[in-house]
């Protein structure tokens, strides 16, 4: 090697320049179309153009097809399960959000609709859900009364949820989707073994048969609710819900040990709500302490297109109302599909979930239903009836269709004990510590991550959990960013590969070359560490050679190989690297450079600066060429160089 | 190659896991003490230990054996041309703050000296500033009527000083001084040239003579400032204005063509205040419309520690006020310290700077003095008129002492304008565009910075400004971890390297193989990008192959070099890409996967299930197996391939 190695060594290339307008476009399309869904248009006639584009806005269209009556079974099971949960909680979270109770249950039954044909979750069952509905009470509430003006609340409601729709729908046009994957999967452990913790600690207002309860979701609270209230405890409804929760957990556990139990499992909720029905409506049990759901009125949802007060002296806080509760409400249901997804490994695309949960926001506005998304309790309980497509949203739809129509006197008697068990069930194995776990052993800053969801979910609420879990990861990335890790290289021997001499321990190093690698982009947040973390190892390796009376340190190589990119900070960093390098009287040698690195090096004169023949294509040549200086300059030097630069071929 | 090849590969190694502990204190070593300061304490005897420690706090004791007369002329020169500015601005700034005029010129005694023995900047000069003293008004004004009760009012601020001191001097010792590091180069680009354009404008307020003035930094409320006020301007003020301009501009221009005339340019604005003030003087022109400092109360700082309202009730208050108007002086102080410094080419440690900007304030809390911290304007004329250290600030404090004990009468005289003329000579040159222009050509996104630092300096605030900056900057970061680069990588002939074939366009891709790299750690802000992104290139290269009768594509192989690191997000995608692959009878195989990588990829059995023979040392081994299988495999495969494996060695 030597002397040929160097004539025939390889030019590092710097890239033609592309024009900025063709390298904006290219890196825009990059942020927002990463999943390139024009592809698939190209080539093909027109008339499939079309379908594929109606298949692309509308999910359904693409899986109808290839839908089967075993999914139906399934779907047809889940959906009434979800239904029997749609009327209490639609009435309980309107009367949240001060609204009237049937308003919660018009709710169930359009958005679901509209969700199914556009959404690309399978698990998600669309609902009211409690935080939206107290924040939509608690910003109007200041500005109307509901008991003394209601039909300007009502319509102040509707015109926030058409605007929340159309925010919503926005920023899935915008194709601002990315978003979603700022929810790592540490997070979503978390946030998932949260909320079911809460949840099932709320379900203890109906088992426990309470009628005053916290509007809070935070354990402290919820607590204290139940713990203050032990003399409302009424032992009637304690009893049926063990009863009823003992016989679901059951028949959860044989359908998971056999196979030939499944429909048992599946169909015991449903079987719980008939079950418990007939029973209050025997025994007469409402009398006794079992609360149930009442008188409901009947019929469909009345149109409301013009009651959305466009006009109104109050447009700008429905706007408001609008914005803030329709990202709570999109956080939430992107949040909840995203953790099922991961669950069954398939995935969201987060702009068509951002269309379809506006659509249906703003379709909702329409018919009188307020806002909706995905609510993580029906989601659950969705999930574990063994729901196959979005189908059982369509299936609850109708459920709630007929139910409003006609069916309204059954539901009259269904205890709220059975629905609080059936959530219960659901709850259980969402808190998935085996997961929590595993993240400790795999990665300690992911269980980080993942505890403080938890703890924000169960001490905060949902939104403060999520925050908490994704300021963390971000807190990684650009600490990442920040504190790069530095190695020495060495050469492995009977090879031409340079690594790490913390990772490879036969690595060996060579006399008179330091061989530095930096592990990220060279940006400003790390150019000053990075010079103050070079010129340490530097001092160190002196410090060393110094004792051990060896060659001095010549060469100080840069492998720039995991170097992506750098900025006009980082370009300054080298420039002052290399003038601190000469002073001392040691040469700065780069290794592979990459492209872009290569180019913004050579528009801001630094190549020109080191001298173009001091960047080599591989450490392997950059070492060569100075084993070769070494040794024509140095006549006195040891044969062992000699002998170290024939090995790395 | 081929057997021989297979037989001799490298092992890739799981590094040793390291305990916990061990691992966490040392990236919290790398993250807050990356600059190593106990390593010059080593083996070194105590004396000398004790030496150094005191060197390392009170940075005046390194600098001052190595301090010659030169520099002394120098910062003697400067040091008076500030005190001259220290008169007036303090006056105005404490009217800002609604409190006495007096408490103004005290705060320019002790903060500077305690600065010169702690702070690490050698241009910074000390004093109050505008939007410190803005802010301490409202803050204060609010609770405490400054006119009916200016005593509590006074002990509320020096309170608030006293805070802001502790809390800034806390931030050091936490070691958060590389929060500095993220005011990138092209921040300060923008910000001091906006700084200087917004302060050029300011200083209209005294060339033309005006009473009322904005209180307002941006440029909008200045201009409609001068603007609405057309009537009051004063002719006789605008005359001696601008001849003093044309008199300091000259001279500076002269300077800097002839290193003879030096001396003329640092005097000049010396020469300037005490020819303005004659001028005064001798034609009365104070009574004609020119605005002179007026009269002045003689007499040093009292001490005012008893006056610290600790048991007040308004405590409270006084803390808020001191951590916000904290923060925002810090901001301001290390921004203009480390400009100074890039132009000199020093570097300026955030921490030191830290502590030294809270001790000084805590030492003035003491000493009758208000917030203060490193002004722009003031630091810019320190600098033009050429000082070299700490000591400027020494002087300035002397002569702001003399001042106090026995001049004020002197300075009864100097009129205003003057202040002005020297103010906007500072400024003139800190307007960078060359460095904007350049930061155009190298780095589109830095220039961006750049601009949005700049407008938002000009149009809303200093803070503001840097708030721009900085989330720009982050969102770079973010986007270069959430959209990484990746490349399909082909042989370089004669060579065993694989590179970009974009970037080395002689790279030959070989037949039946894909080598893709990806650029950034993978983490949840990339994995679901990089899954999309990773399917792409396969299919885009399936498509090549079929319409080429090619060898089908049998491997892909991702290298690994530049993933620095993987979350538990980053393993599942590379799971779900290895199940992918399996489907579609491609096999996965990993080319030098880094320590960090390996450990969490054992960690989580990812290597179990890929398969250890499937992970190699280096691309170019990765290929050599790869062909070895195709051949062995296939015999019915061109002799091509056994070409292509003889070239790579």
């Amino acid at each position: 090697m030597g002397n040929a190695d160097l004539e025939c060594r390889h030019r590092v290339g710097v890239p033609p320049s592309t024009p900025f307008l063709v390298s904006l476009k290219s890196s825009l399309k990059e942020t927002f179309f990463p999943d390139d869904p024009f592809r698939q248009f190209q080539n093909q006639p027109l008339g499939r153009k079309l379908v594929l584009g109606l298949q692309y806005f509308m999910p359904i269209l693409e899986w109808a097809p290839r839908y089967t009556f075993e999914f139906f079974k399934a779907d047809v099971v889940a959906g009434i399960t979800i239904a029997s949960l749609a009327v209490p909680q639609g009435i309980s979270y309107a009367s949240l959000a001060n609204l009237p109770p049937i308003i919660g249950l018009y709710s169930s039954f359009v958005p679901p609709l509209v969700y199914a044909m556009l959404g690309s979750s399978k698990d998600l069952a669309v609902g009211t859900v409690a935080v939206a509905s107290l924040l939509i009470s608690s910003l109007l509430t200041k500005e109307v009364n509901p008991i003394e003006n209601p039909k300007l609340y009502v319509q102040l409601a509707l015109t926030s949820t058409f605007f929340a729709g159309v925010f919503q729908a926005a920023m899935g046009f915008l194709r601002l989707g990315f978003i979603v994957d700022f929810l790592s999967h540490a997070t979503i452990v978390g946030f998932m073994g949260g909320a079911a913790t809460v949840v099932c600690l709320q379900q203890l207002k109906g088992i426990l048969g309470l009628v005053h309860f916290t509007h809070g979701t935070d354990l402290v609270s919820v607590m204290r609710s139940i713990l203050t209230q032990t003399h409302q405890w009424r032992w009637e409804s304690g009893v049926l819900g063990c009863c009823f929760l003992f016989f679901l957990i059951l028949t959860r556990y044989f359908s998971k040990r056999k196979g030939a139990f499944f429909w048992a499992n599946a169909l015991a909720p449903l079987l719980s709500v008939i079950l418990g029905s007939l029973l209050v409506f025997l025994t007469h049990a409402e009398k006794h302490g079992v609360q149930v759901i009442g008188h409901l009125k009947k019929g469909l949802n009345p149109p409301s297109l013009f009651e959305l007060a466009f006009g109104s002296e109050y447009l700008p806080i429905a706007i408001k109302t609008g914005i803030i509760t329709g990202v709570i409400a999109l956080a939430e249901g992107i949040a909840v599909g995203r953790s099922f997804a991961m669950f069954k490994n398939y995935h969201i695309d987060g702009n068509k979930e951002m269309i379809a949960i506006g659509m249906m926001n703003i379709a909702g506005s329409c018919t009188s239903c307020y806002l909706t998304t995905g609510p993580f309790s029906r989601t659950a309980v969705n999930f574990n009836a063994g729901c196959k497509t979005a189908v059982s949203n369509i299936v609850m739809a109708t459920a709630v269709m007929i139910t409003l129509l006609c069916l309204t006197p059954l539901f009259h008697y269904t205890p709220l004990v059975v629905l609080s068990s059936i959530i219960i069930t659901a709850m259980v194995g969402l808190i998935d510590y085996e997961a929590a776990i595993h993240l400790w052993k795999v990665d300690k800053f992911d269980f980080v991550v993942c505890v403080g969801s938890y703890f924000g979910v169960i001490f905060g609420s949902v939104e403060i959990g999520l925050v908490i879990a994704v300021v963390i990861s971000l807190l990684r990335v650009l600490l990442f960013v920040a504190r790069p890790k530095t190695h020495v290289l060495g050469n492995i021997p009977n090879s031409a590969a340079f690594r790490s001499i913390d990772q490879y321990p036969v690595a060996r190093s060579l006399p008179g070359i330091l061989i530095l690698q930096i592990d990220a982009p060279i940006y400003f947040t790390n150019a000053n560490y990075l010079r103050e973390r070079l010129s340490r190892w530097i001092d160190e390796e002196e410090d060393k050679l110094k004792s051990s009376l060896e060659i001095g340190l010549q060469y100080v190589i840069l492998d720039m190989s995991a170097v992506a990119s750098i900025d006009t900070s980082g370009i300054s960093m080298l420039e002052e690297v290399k003038k601190t390098l000469d002073r001392r009287g040691l040469k700065l040698v780069l290794a592979n450079p990459r492209s872009e690195v290569m180019k913004k090096l050579d528009k801001s004169k630094f190549i020109d600066a080191i001298g173009e023949e001091w960047i080599y294509l591989s450490v392997a040549e950059a070492v060569g060429a100075c084993n070769f200086m070494l040794h024509s300059c140095k006549s006195n030097t040891k044969t062992i160089e000699s002998e170290e630069a024939d090995n790395i071929v």
